[in-house]
């Protein structure tokens, strides 16, 4: 039995899945905060070209066609391996079969790239000179940097000031690639000034790096603003990882019990698992698990309601799991988890309980990333970290059942570009940083009422 | 057409290439120091296992077959792809295919790691309890304490200092894998403290660094050397890369008129170039073109003579290309090409016309992996960068030319762990280090004598 299942070029999928159709249940739409009533294509044009934003809103199609000059970048690295981690299993001890899609071959090093060629596509067809965007510990900003290039299309980047001072190699990446990058909050923006008064010593967040760049792209005809998950049309985007694991998967002459992934806004996690679920979203039999930090819980101690993906309020309500716009996350060193919000498909997903959630603490999970590494040879990033944790408890959990489930996680990244978090991990200086309840709280007596009162 | 040739890991090779016998000249061999006389097996005893010894003086089998237990391992990442670099091809604008073998999807981000388990395997065979290494900027390091990890052996590492301090991503993947790592001169060894009274500021070497690791070795029966590069059975173990990209090209129907690649102590080079040689060796058509800085050019304007491979004149005297055992290089950033000579076979078929040599600037060298970076995606290691600028010109010499020539280049490692080398360079802060003419000079005057007397 091959070890790695490999696609070639010819079977990687033309078209991407759009699960929206599939759900068994209407997808709360995307509000405006000023209206009450749900956005139309309009308000949407200044942030982004029309081709992503009937993506964004389409809710009748099940695919989308993956554009040739698309196409032609991913095959610089896709379809990407799907993996047996026989010596994992081993060491586990386990007789569970696991299986994980690795998308850290991407030369961004993460799932991100998927989208960010995309995005930055459209962009160019629809002549926008300039993108600009906010990023958490990097990931999604060296995907768009290197897709601006690939592009031809200037690139501004506001990172996260956690990461911006934990992740300097994200940095260089972003340099390398022609990419400005600042750290958020700056004195540049409006919602950044704000952020600077109340707090000079503040170490940011994703969700404010996203207003600092609304802000900026808003003001500018040339500039559109782009977003690296949270968004339907950025989910749709990623669901090529699973449309390649399913035809993998098959060809392994296996189906899965469980798909795991890490969630941070959700979509490597929706990326690897929708394809997985058209069939079955009536009745499920694959468990679906999203992994999340005990720090930032989104899922498992959040609350479902309208809320701004952008902690100054900039963008229009999405229903989601949340914790509250301006809820300020802990110093995790699995920088792009922190964020307060999840995505409203994701969201909605759970709220219906066709997929489950669990959190940890972050030392646990990067016991069980180097516990992985040390029999797979790959360094996971810090944020699928959270995925190896929840595999390896279902699979010691098959052990005690003596079941034979198979498992299937994303590994969307390499942790290469993040190599301190390990070191400070090794080093006894990463505290597990448990679920900030009264912080919760208190953000969510913040939360916007409009979804109360109603149009 | 494929932009990537992949094989499936039943393509994997099944043997290593062993060239020495089929060389159109004779192989000068190692020769003890002592006695003037080739050495036989019990010489290398104290350092190497049986297995390994038998590899390094065997010039009579032209393969030798891959253990199951190394397969089981190169697995996790081989067959490495064989990519078409389109993208380079029309930046450069040049009429030229060029083709490249990606060694950094390995575990450990470089070639290094095919010849690290065999050598941990037969170790462990062996019932080594541990392997003391020398590396210059991490790569072997890496590698080995990866290897040592996967087959449970303890492993020390001495790290040039040059590397240890540039290369903290490097330190951090060996600590992640549970090596001690020592940065070299150290205090711990003769050889060390020898240096460090003599310049207690030394960068160190990885001549240094070996002897620092042969010293220690040698003194404890429980404890084996290692060396990743220079030795016959390093480069036999790395012939895997060619033979897989032989088959990869006829996949794709066609064959190198150039294969090239960066050479430090030569063992990516012999790698990917020895397969090709095989049918040619006494009537070339294809060109064989080694890499090398400017500031370490130990082809170009080193001598060909019996030398110390290492700097404190420990091990057996090879015939080699050679700067003299006691060069202390400058601090160029690719680390891993900081070395005094050059493999005896690299060296004896560079004396013998089959392969060609060119020196570069570190500058310009950097400027040709940014630009392939941004074609591609990859960032090279800087190791690679130099084979990057001499393919870069052959293409540009095609495109003057109007010819359409197939160049096959080594990308051995990525430039992941290294990152800081591109944001100096970026920063402007990397100089252009020419040939160190009275340097070399003066360390030929200290050569051993023994080669001109003979037994």
């Amino acid at each position: 039995m091959d070890v790695k299942i490999t696609l070639d070029e010819k079977s990687m999928p033309g078209e991407w899945y759009n699960i929206i159709p599939d759900l068994p249940f209407d997808l709360p739409p995307a509000t405006s905060p000023r209206t009450g009533y749900p956005i139309g294509p309009h308000e949407l044009e200044d942030l982004f070209p029309t081709a992503l934003i009937e993506q964004e809103l389409d809710t009748k199609r099940r695919s989308a066609k993956i554009p040739d000059a698309v196409r032609d970048i991913y095959l610089l690295w896709r379809p990407t391996p799907l993996c047996r981690a026989v010596r994992f299993e081993k060491a586990l001890d386990t007789p569970a079969h696991i299986y994980f899609k690795y998308e850290g071959v991407s030369p961004s090093g993460s799932h991100e790239l998927n989208t960010a060629v995309v995005q930055t596509y459209y962009c160019k067809e629809a002549k926008v000179k300039r993108i600009v965007s906010g990023t958490a510990a990097g990931e999604w900003g060296i995907a768009l940097a290197m897709a601006c290039k690939f592009f031809g299309i200037k690139c501004k980047i506001y990172m996260a000031k956690a990461g911006y001072d934990q992740n300097p190699y994200g940095r260089i990446m972003m340099d390398l690639w022609g990419s400005e990058v600042v750290p958020s909050p700056s004195a540049q923006t409006k919602p950044g000034q704000k952020a600077l008064s109340e707090n000079p010593g503040s170490p940011g967040s994703l969700g404010l790096a996203i207003s600092e760049a609304v802000a900026e792209a808003a003001g500018d005809a040339d500039t559109k603003y782009s977003l690296g998950t949270v968004m339907n049309h950025v989910l749709l985007h990623q669901t090529v990882i699973g449309l390649e694991a399913r035809k993998q998967m098959a060809r392994a002459e296996a189906q899965p019990d469980m798909v795991v992934g890490c969630v941070g806004g959700g979509s490597n996690f929706a990326g690897l698992s929708f394809p997985f679920m058209q069939d079955q979203l009536k009745k499920t039999k694959t468990r679906f698990i999203a992994a999340e930090p005990e720090a930032v819980p989104s899922l498992t101690a959040g609350t479902y309601a309208y809320d701004y993906p952008d902690a100054d309020g900039l963008l229009p309500l999405l229903k989601m799991h949340t914790l509250g716009h301006d809820f300020v996350p802990a110093h995790i060193r699995a920088g792009a988890m922190r964020y307060h919000g999840m995505s409203p498909l994701v969201s909605a997903l759970y709220d219906n309980k066709v997929i489950e959630a669990v959190a940890y603490p972050q030392d646990a999970v990067l016991e069980a990333a180097i516990q992985f590494a040390h029999c797979e040879g790959i360094v996971p990033a810090p944020e699928s970290a959270y995925a190896l944790k929840a595999v390896a408890e279902q699979a010691l959990a098959c052990k005690d059942k003596k079941e034979k489930k198979t498992i299937l996680f994303a590994l969307h990244a390499h942790g290469y570009f993040d190599l301190s978090a390990y070191e400070s991990h090794m080093a006894g200086k990463l505290e597990a940083i448990g679920s900030p309840a009264e912080q919760i709280s208190s953000a969510l007596t913040r939360l916007p009422r409009l979804q109360a009162e109603g149009p």
